[in-house]
């Protein structure tokens, strides 16, 4: 972990490449820094110029009179690396590099932020940048904004990184209006060595910082993300916009779990599985960060809604049912309480509808209500100003409410007049209590509170050990590599399932009709007959699968055509045998799991199966090893969830079997990390329930 | 369609409950049409003053020396019926009835608005109300606000009405901060005769309204609202945002068409095939308002987005393609023109990134070349403020190309500064292009102009006679009525689909095992035996669906066990036959699709069958009779479209045939509406992509 804490804390910072030019880079950085009140000295460097802005100028880092904790480097891109080089000479280890042209423009620029990167890693200097809009720290005794952002950020508990500097910067312009301000923020540019995951686990223990809030455009390492991101997330609340969404991989023309394992799509299981709150649009992401900046975490997901017109009440149900937020349902002693206080056309069930013409006072009363029923653990309070102007006198009211219930979230929805927020400023010194136009931004957001509370109470994630033959699946994949194999044969693949403890039907191999014979006896008919070839990828394009075989009669007939079929195709030198299964019957309906391995990290999917796979697109990924709540995730994340119930025709599956087929492919992929990709496909549960893995195919 | 001009076009009003005490809502109403500047004559009505306001006060509506054109009613619930008996005698023809305390209350208020409404009826008078905020009509020459809402609205080109009348208060609080207006506002309150329809239909010719805009609780008159919103529709836009929607009937426990047509999924149809735009938030209603305020239809799909940052433009890119908006493909030239204008790191591909550093002649040319490629259709301008203050300059440049090219839509996403917008309102006299703060909610009401213009482009909806056998239906079912028969038999379903052309597999009914073996003979095994009973409606429950039979000697053997079972449950007697079908081979796909009558209308649905009807939900729902479109709406409504084309296994069927059946099956219900309930399910596809019929059930 780096150490980045004087960086973010310095007491000195020397801006190289400060200028007297209004409107300029240089100036901006200068004008920014004073405005902030930076509560450590400022240098000017600048061969030009002996003060800028007021602020003493040197010509370079050398000269001046202390070694300052953080330069600021705005110089054109060639003159970077000299700065640098001067940087480490004055003794300052940290550096933030505003300059662009650098990885971004490629070519001599990237060589040249190679360069850098190797030189600061070389003398243990930190390196933010280049190419940002740089970083700023808001906290009282640091007051520090070494940006070229235009305004000043309101101060809050955020701590914001971005990959793109100018996003920061539109951020700030409208931070007032999203009633919510930062702690700090560190504008990434092209990370040539800080990266997001440093500045992560440099919030990990910075009490200022009390959310992370991050815009990526990539994830360099996953596997770092997990475990750095698993732990923080334990701590505080990350929320993450990932851009490039819409990017896809090569067109999913198969159904093979590596054709549907997209880059956003293993992304999204990735913060899944490390407690990330991923938002989509920059809209919600704002929303929620409000919420978690003014609310705790309740203690239940019940919502209670008051009201003072009818309208809203009834929208605002249908989008917390949207949202799957349940209504609590109100006591009646809850009601009667409510019932002494209210006027009397006043609906006292959730939402309550205080009515229009209900005063402050009984709002008020309304309010103080719920928030004491012990039913309720979370309040959307809508209020529409209608005649007399009371939203001041409410929200003074809920502020001492809050004081008094901090575990129970008052969220705000308020159509009020335009001067409402300059006024609630002005008379509410701490208005601190999230306030939205609209119902659906706000029950947005009550929704990840819910969420994360969910995800707090959860245990901790555990991977478990399952009993495995692991020795005997060794053996197979050491013998399929002597073979120079690199899809194993579908009875390897088999074996190895069978090895791993998945639930699979009967089977064994045939070299002969006779050995056929004798296994079909044994497991009883009907069965399937399947090629297991060491060449044939897909065994059905050439009608290597036959199924439903009922009697010794059929089963001869087969065998003999299916040998026939490979004779002509010229394989039966390929062949390792023919597989003899149990026919699955009452089958009805299809699921499908998988591994791919992407970028050193096995994804396993898991959703609906058949030709759903690429119809519906209904399957998700979590990356491995599983733990146990990632393959319970795999399997609510989807509408597969709906056909492993009771359905007419097929009783429930177990889903414990299901979490442990996934538990199991898991811990296989993660014991043999050369496995590329296996398919257990399909995946059918029968009528009776039972859960089976009907082929298998392994890929090294 | 009612004559509402003079309700909305008053050169008089008489405010009768009228009052000096500030704050009440008689005194409210006397306010606001004072401040609204009305062009008319206000007169107010109360026994207790002779002057409120400065306003002329009369005891009763009686002794106001001239006929008015609306008398507006805000007394006591009990006062009011006696104050519209003197509106009567006064002449005056138009009433908004203020007061609650009527229906909405139940008993004796419900049975009071009966009385006024129909002494409303019988004299010819109209009736706004009761339990409504008023009415609005900001045209110059009019400048009508006989509500007691706290604040005026902002003028535009809205129709506004609601049946929340608290809600439009809270709108008109914040139309400022939507950048929309109002031409009109009706509050509907109960609807007691003026209802949202007759609303609709006042506003179809007047040119001041130009988009409809509603907020609805119920929908009273399915087939007129269908006939009304088709017409209007066609006209200017009508936007619905309807409330209740997690309302939730009986608990879909089968898949019978009727469990699964709840009055929320049948809305969405009705507004589907009336061309009503349904927003689903108050939030995604006004986004979608104040593009339709400010553009005008674009005459193609393809969006160009200029950005100064490049990580909004890859944000809107995701978000784009979330909404389905297709980038348009910058032709070479385009980008050669962009090339000479911006600076060299801008990048000149969709979306064009001018990057941070251009100056604002740089963006507006951009902006100019973009909007002038014929390529492009609609352009979305994204401008982060960072240096230098140009967001006032391009937009004060966007206005004047607005002008030049008025049919391609510019919409602006601007994080800028909080002053930004009363500059632009001092400096720009007649700003008037729509500006978000967030990408997703520019590209949401984006996405709403192209689906604008698609259903523009449509042919008229047409509904085609397809040539059936009506006479042979008639007579089933005419058969069917003289057995007493509700649920008619399979037998009888059968032969009225095979009346109307629908795809069957073949068939025949057989009274004996003769029979039987005769009919699979003709039609060729494997066959299905299906009980065709006068008095059991669910056949596979008691085991009366036997399925491959491939010989003479199990048709035998399952006639006699089929049979016996039927004696065993004393079925013989109720029996109509059994009927002999062809087995449907290389079925690997089911659709459903049924009928149902809803409030008196048909309403037919679609979707994926099989055990997917409950787990997925993927069906959608239309009325009858369906036109052509609304047929291809259903085909496409769900992810079911993704399993009619060619899928591993099995060929693409023939839409028109899948768009046929469902043409067939609305003019089945056309022509009998004694048909309650119908269900074709499963519609097979097999694998050469022939659509089957396999079962029928009608229900009377």
């Amino acid at each position: 972990m780096k150490d980045l804490y004087s960086m973010l804390h310095p007491k000195s910072i020397a801006i190289i490449g400060a200028s007297a030019k209004n409107g300029s880079v240089g100036n901006e950085l200068i004008k920014r820094s004073l405005e902030a009140k930076f509560k450590g000295k400022i240098y000017a460097v600048n061969p030009k110029n002996s003060e800028i802005e007021g602020v003493p100028c040197y010509p370079t880092v050398l000269e001046i009179p202390q070694i300052v904790d953080v330069a600021i480097i705005a110089v054109p891109a060639v003159a970077v690396f000299d700065v640098v080089k001067q940087c480490q000479q004055a003794q300052i280890k940290n550096v933030v590099i505003i300059s662009s042209g650098f990885k971004e423009v490629g070519g001599e620029g990237k060589e040249l932020e190679a360069q850098i990167t190797n030189f600061a890693n070389e003398n243990n200097m930190n390196v933010i940048g280049p190419n940002c809009l740089g970083i700023i720290n808001t906290a009282d005794d640091v007051c520090l904004n070494a940006t070229f952002a235009p305004l000043q950020p309101t101060k809050g508990n955020i701590g914001f990184a971005t990959q793109s500097g100018a996003l920061a910067s539109g951020i700030i312009n409208i931070l007032p209006t999203l009633n919510i301000g930062l702690a700090q923020m560190v504008s990434l540019g092209n990370q040539c060595q800080i990266d997001a995951l440093d500045v992560m686990e440099m919030w990990e223990n910075d009490a200022h910082v009390q959310q992370i809030l991050m815009y990526l455009e990539s994830i360099p390492d996953t596997k770092r993300f997990r475990e750095v991101a698993s732990r923080i997330s334990k701590k505080k609340p990350i929320l993450i916009l990932k851009s490039g969404r819409s990017a896809r991989g090569a067109a999913a023309s198969v159904s093979h779990t590596g054709s549907l394992a997209g880059d956003d799509t293993t992304a999204t299981g990735l913060f899944a599985t490390s407690g990330v709150i991923r938002e989509l649009y920059l809209r919600d992401l704002f929303n929620t960060a409000q919420v978690f900046e003014k609310c705790d975490i309740p203690s239940g997901n019940q919502l209670a809604i008051v009201t003072n017109a009818g309208g809203p009440g009834i929208l605002a149900t249908d989008t917390a049912n949207d949202y799957g937020i349940p209504l609590a349902t109100l006591t009646d002693a809850t009601k009667s309480k409510l019932r002494e206080v209210l006027p009397s056309q006043a609906s006292v069930n959730n939402p309550v509808d205080v009515i229009a013409s209900a005063t402050a006072e009984q709002y008020c009363d309304a309010v103080k209500i719920l928030l004491g029923a012990k039913e309720v653990d979370i309040l959307l309070v809508i209020y529409l100003y209608i005649t007399g102007k009371n939203d001041i006198a409410i929200t003074q009211y809920l502020e001492t409410l809050k004081k008094k219930y901090p575990q129970k979230p008052i969220v705000c929805v308020y159509m009020t007049t335009p001067d409402f927020e300059d006024e609630a400023r002005a008379e509410i010194p701490n208005w601190d209590i999230p306030t939205f136009r609209f119902m659906v931004d706000a029950l947005h957001s009550i929704k990840r509170l819910i969420e994360r509370k969910e995800y707090l109470e959860k245990d901790n994630q555990t991977t478990p050990t399952l009993k495995v033959n692991k020795e005997k699946a060794k053996q197979i994949l050491e013998n399929a590599k002597q073979q120079g194999i690199n899809q194993l044969t579908t009875m390897q693949s088999l074996q190895i399932f069978d090895a791993y403890g998945l639930p699979l039907p009967k089977f064994g191999i045939a070299q002969s009709l006779k050995d056929a014979k004798d296994i079909a006896n044994q497991i009883s008919y009907p069965v399937v007959l399947k090629l297991s070839s060491k060449t044939v990828t897909h065994k059905s394009d050439i009608g290597g699968v036959i199924t439903n075989i009922k009697s010794e009669e059929e089963l001869g007939f087969w065998w003999n055509r299916l040998v026939d079929r490979l004779n002509k195709a010229n394989l039966v030198e390929s062949l390792d045998g023919i597989v003899v299964m149990q026919q699955v019957s009452g089958a009805n309906r299809e699921l499908v799991a998988g591994v791919v391995e992407k970028n050193g990290v096995h994804q396993m999917m898991f959703g609906l199966g058949g030709i759903f796979v690429e119809a519906l697109h209904e399957v998700t990924f979590r990356p491995c090893p599983l733990t146990i709540q990632d393959a319970q995730s795999l399997i609510n994340g989807t509408k597969a969830k709906n056909i492993m119930g009771f359905i007419r025709g097929g009783m429930a599956t177990d889903l414990k079997v299901v979490q442990e087929t996934l538990l199991r492919l898991s811990q296989l992929v993660t014991d043999f990390p050369e496995i590329k990709e296996i398919d257990a496909n399909p995946l059918m549960i029968d009528d009776k329930g039972r859960l089976l893995v009907v082929d298998a195919r392994i890929v090294l």
